[in-house]
């Protein structure tokens, strides 16, 4: 049994330094019980998101904690056997007690864990219902705004075509203020972050296993520069293994937190095809980069385009199409059209810009600047970080 | 004035060896005045289809010869303006009479003149209503049953890529018992032509000029290879030349005379496409065979893959989807069931045999391989021709 389940104020020590916030005892047992969730069930098991959703976690921990099969089944609206199959789920992991470790190791490596509610909870998520991830474990940030956001993924026996594809779009599209999430694979998941980054924009990278294990190994470096300016993700703890079984539910988490998913090259039977398959579930966009017929890399895009109904993708302003996106930022309807109209034109979607050079730029002054910001910001049209004030590109 | 205008036996004369049929003399003048009509109206002039199909070619040229236009504008539906118009067009050619020249080139060079009514009439190009061909100049020859028909069609500056799809998509197809239109030109057109040749498949060619004219000169030999097993094909008589306007109206025939259309390469703006779209308008189904997004020669692909809802073309099993075929043939209801699927086995789909071979093979009467062959033939599931019988892979 876990200590904290029953102590305030372990769970407060537990979180110490892996939550921002202040917290009540409430939000401590909440965001406490959804990280040991985390390591107790595997990802997308329907049960407990039933269960937490019905009782809160810190409650759904309480009744397993009890052994409660009845109580699960009327909390959770499933049958008693099948309350009782998942709790002999989830109670080995429970007794075994992993997730103090995980807390540990997350505070020592800089890892955040981030629950519903938090200002940086990527709410596309929340479209898996009961599938969805009870807790993300956050190396680096993700926005506090909704941005543009699409999943650039493929195999990882990609050809030379393929990379360069991905590159292509990946840095086009990064470069314009779009951000590009993906799964850190060798291939094209690998060639997606980096030209993001070397564009000098945004990318997120989803893992199957733990953030503070480097997956792929050799991708250690690339991980590292991701969490600098984006977030390396999981939803299970720290120490966790990367089975397959969490590679198939990272995939949904890669389709669900972005707007649209594009495949680069894709086997025939390529998992790259099941993040489609997750992304055309909840309605996502779907494209496809298509290739030489003769090459086997691109049978899994063709198929998409076959079966999938997906986008014939072969530009980044194809992406752009997919992602509802229009370049001409339309002025407003009110009478601050015009200042807006000069704040942006002194904004950049690509480098951060101070206030001052903001002021400097589009002549008015740094109050008047500081007002414009700050709308543009609650309009979810700028950015604010370290370096300054950033663009974002709009949705139609 | 054309002399056979008001002169049966001069028009009987002029059709001698150019028809095949023993006619009446309506029919002699209604054919006659198809031939004659096709020199002096362009490809897909709808007032002269109108016309036409109002008053009978025989009429309608009548009524050109009078320089009529109330009554063509009464015959045809059409404003005065309209007709007079019309008639500006056509008067000229009337009064010069390339015709008679040009039903002499078709005797000595070979050519046959078909009307809708004959047995090898393409009725699918019915389709295009009063834009429809009004006679076609054949050499080769049709088939007389409707046989899975499939337009492989492309960019004259093709890849060895895209020039390698279209025969491996054409030589299995035509080795299937699919029929190959194409336009004869360099490139993809050329290739899916030589393709089906080569795998003992029949193939056709739809020219925009005459077909005593081979064009592009340099491929005169395919297009003769072509004649001796399949037909080449156009709307305008012997002597006419492949202007640009012919080139486009070219394939709206090749669209409408095809149960699909698959475009194997073509550039942004290639003529590839108005094919594609005339197959859209249509309703025929479209594919498209993609190819890398870094290679202009596939960009029109890629876009019919987008705009024009075209299927993703990977291999020929995807065009025989395409063309609703059906591999397996399924027995029909009656109780000629087992003799019938006897005889089917017999035959085969790419090469001819004898009704001696095809008795032999399936231990039936010759007698009784006749009656069958013949009801396979009247179901359109059989093909007769010099060297005997062969299998039409029938569809769903």
């Amino acid at each position: 049994m876990n200590p904290p389940l029953h102590d305030p104020d372990a769970a407060r020590t537990a979180l110490q330094g892996v939550v921002e916030a202040d917290l009540d005892n409430d939000q401590v047992a909440d965001r406490h019980a959804r990280g040991v969730w985390s390591g107790i069930c595997e990802p997308g098991d329907g049960d407990a998101g039933l269960l937490v959703a019905a009782v809160g976690a810190a409650g759904a921990l309480r009744l397993v904690a009890a052994d409660d099969a009845p109580a699960v089944a009327a909390a959770a609206a499933i049958d008693r056997d099948r309350a009782r199959e998942a709790l002999e789920r989830w109670r080995p992991r429970l007794a075994s007690g992993p997730s103090a470790a995980g807390f540990d190791t997350a505070r020592r490596v800089g890892v955040r864990l981030i629950v519903p509610g938090d200002a940086t909870w990527p709410t596309r998520v929340d479209d898996l219902g009961p599938h969805g991830p009870l807790c993300l474990w956050v190396r680096g940030r993700l926005p506090e705004h909704p941005v543009p956001t699409v999943a650039i993924v493929g195999a990882r026996a990609a050809t030379s075509y393929g990379e360069h594809v991905a590159m292509e779009l990946s840095a086009e599209l990064a470069a314009t203020g779009v951000r590009i999430v993906s799964g850190a694979a060798y291939g094209i998941d690998g060639a997606a972050h980096r030209a993001a980054l070397n564009a000098g924009g945004l990318t997120d990278a989803l893992l199957a296993g733990g953030v503070d294990r480097p997956y792929p190994a050799g991708h250690e470096d690339l991980l590292g520069r991701i969490t600098r300016t984006g977030a390396v993700i999981s939803e299970v703890p720290c120490g966790a293994a990367p089975t397959k079984w969490r590679f198939l539910s990272r995939n949904r988490i890669i389709a669900a937190i972005s707007d649209a998913t594009v495949v680069v090259e894709a086997g025939w039977r390529s998992g790259s095809l099941n993040t489609a398959a997750h992304a055309a579930s909840l309605g996502r966009p779907l494209g496809a980069v298509p290739g030489p017929v003769t090459s086997p890399a691109s049978a899994g895009c063709h198929r998409m385009l076959r079966d999938f109904d997906a986008r014939c993708i072969t530009r980044s302003a194809d992406v752009r199409e997919l992602l509802g996106l229009d370049d001409d930022l339309l002025p407003g309807a009110d009478g601050w059209v015009d200042e807006a109209t000069a704040l942006r034109d002194a904004l950049s979607t690509r480098s951060w810009r101070t206030v001052d050079d903001v002021a400097r730029r589009c002549g008015q002054s740094i109050a008047h600047v500081e007002r414009g910001l700050g709308l543009l910001l609650l309009d979810g049209r700028a950015q604010h970080g370290p370096a300054g004030w950033r663009l974002i590109v709009t949705r139609r």
